[in-house]
């Protein structure tokens, strides 16, 4: 039986773009695992409710239901065992842990100050209320005063992207000669600005510039084929 | 034969500082290996001229001759493959490289805007004038301009360590649940200023604070018998 996600949609409803979900339709390419997704909204609570909580990805996969994106990357090494490991050993593990702390904490949270108002026009209209709401109740400000220049946006991320840059002038993955978890998760960040913003994030001359192009040509051009929101 | 470590000192030559050392210091005690370490000056560029270059640590074992901390530990692990591993895997060893560029490239470079008239109070006179040479020149400003009030250390750690931080809520280690050569790369940044300054950089109710705790206490708490550099 074929896989199933839920995932976050914008008005568009072919348009994905939660970094969270990005995450793992790469995971489910990692394992060569078909999956067939769900356009879902913030709004649509009681759709996912059988999951036991409120956010996606959410993940079918026969009687198991999983959701939380380190979750089901831990249920899919363990149940897809024979398939190439997503995080390999315990230090494996440990580390694509810190480098999914660091695409949160860092790299999402410079990301999100540059595109806000992006992802907000890029919401289905019932989505607009709740986002504004709990993202400005959280942030305590309007959503508006997270705009940016291009400039300030590529002089911030520059500046957050520094040990990505680093490790990436010496190995052409996060996690070394192949991507896997670690890679996605920062991925995720990317695709959420991707498929929202028509910021420019990313220098045309840095090492993070070209491995983003790998990791959207992988897996016959998952991400490079997925839709962007238009202004 | 022991091996031997060119490790950088102060005006006390028992202060022991180098980031790079320490890493290399706690990578040797994790493969159960001696050491004895030779106090190194940075004016002494002639002493460890036969590593065909001019910084520590630089290690002397047998006839082999290694210098750089990322290769010494490398060398460490290809050479006593039979301990335990400094790093393990090629996902560990790729995801170690990052937690090293991080530790150099956020953590580091945000203890020196903290630490720096310290460290140069804590070096032999005759390094003095070569530190601050080359320092000021790397950072374009004088040393004392990076002297920051207690308070602004603590804040621009708080947000430099928030990846850091995360993962530490999570796991014991940021190799997990034993500490390994990343640990070993973020722990250095924090000997480096424990040794030179009083400044205070993580407050006591940060995970992070308890980590270093742990890593203080490591084999038989090498790092916290160490000699620190009164004012």
């Amino acid at each position: 039986m074929t896989i199933r996600m839920y995932d976050l949609a914008g008005a568009d409803p072919a348009v994905r773009f939660s970094p969270y979900c990005w995450r793992i339709r790469m995971a489910l390419a990692h394992k060569g695992l078909a999956v067939e997704t769900i356009p879902w909204r913030f709004v649509e609570k009681d759709v996912i409710a059988f999951s036991g909580q409120g956010f996606v990805p959410v993940l079918r996969d026969g009687d198991t239901v999983a959701h939380d994106s380190w979750a089901i990357a831990e249920y899919l090494d363990k149940t897809y065992a024979d398939r190439p490991p997503l995080m390999d050993g315990e230090q494996g593990r440990a580390l694509a842990n810190f480098a999914r702390h660091y695409s949160q904490n860092v790299l999402a949270s410079t990301i999100m100050k540059a595109i806000l108002p992006d992802v907000f026009h890029a919401l289905a209209a019932k989505d607009q209320p709740y986002f504004r709401e709990s993202r400005e109740k959280r942030l305590g400000a309007p959503l508006e005063s997270f705009s940016t220049t291009p400039e300030a946006a590529l002089a911030s991320m520059s500046q957050a992207m520094s040990p990505l840059r680093a490790v990436l002038k010496e190995q052409p993955f996060v996690n070394g000669r192949h991507p896997a978890f670690a890679d996605y998760c920062v991925f995720g960040a990317f695709m959420w600005a991707r498929n929202t913003s028509p910021v420019k994030l990313v220098a045309e001359d840095d090492p993070v510039y070209a491995w983003r192009e790998r990791m959207l040509d992988l897996y016959d051009g998952l991400a490079r084929k997925s839709a962007r929101a238009t202004a």
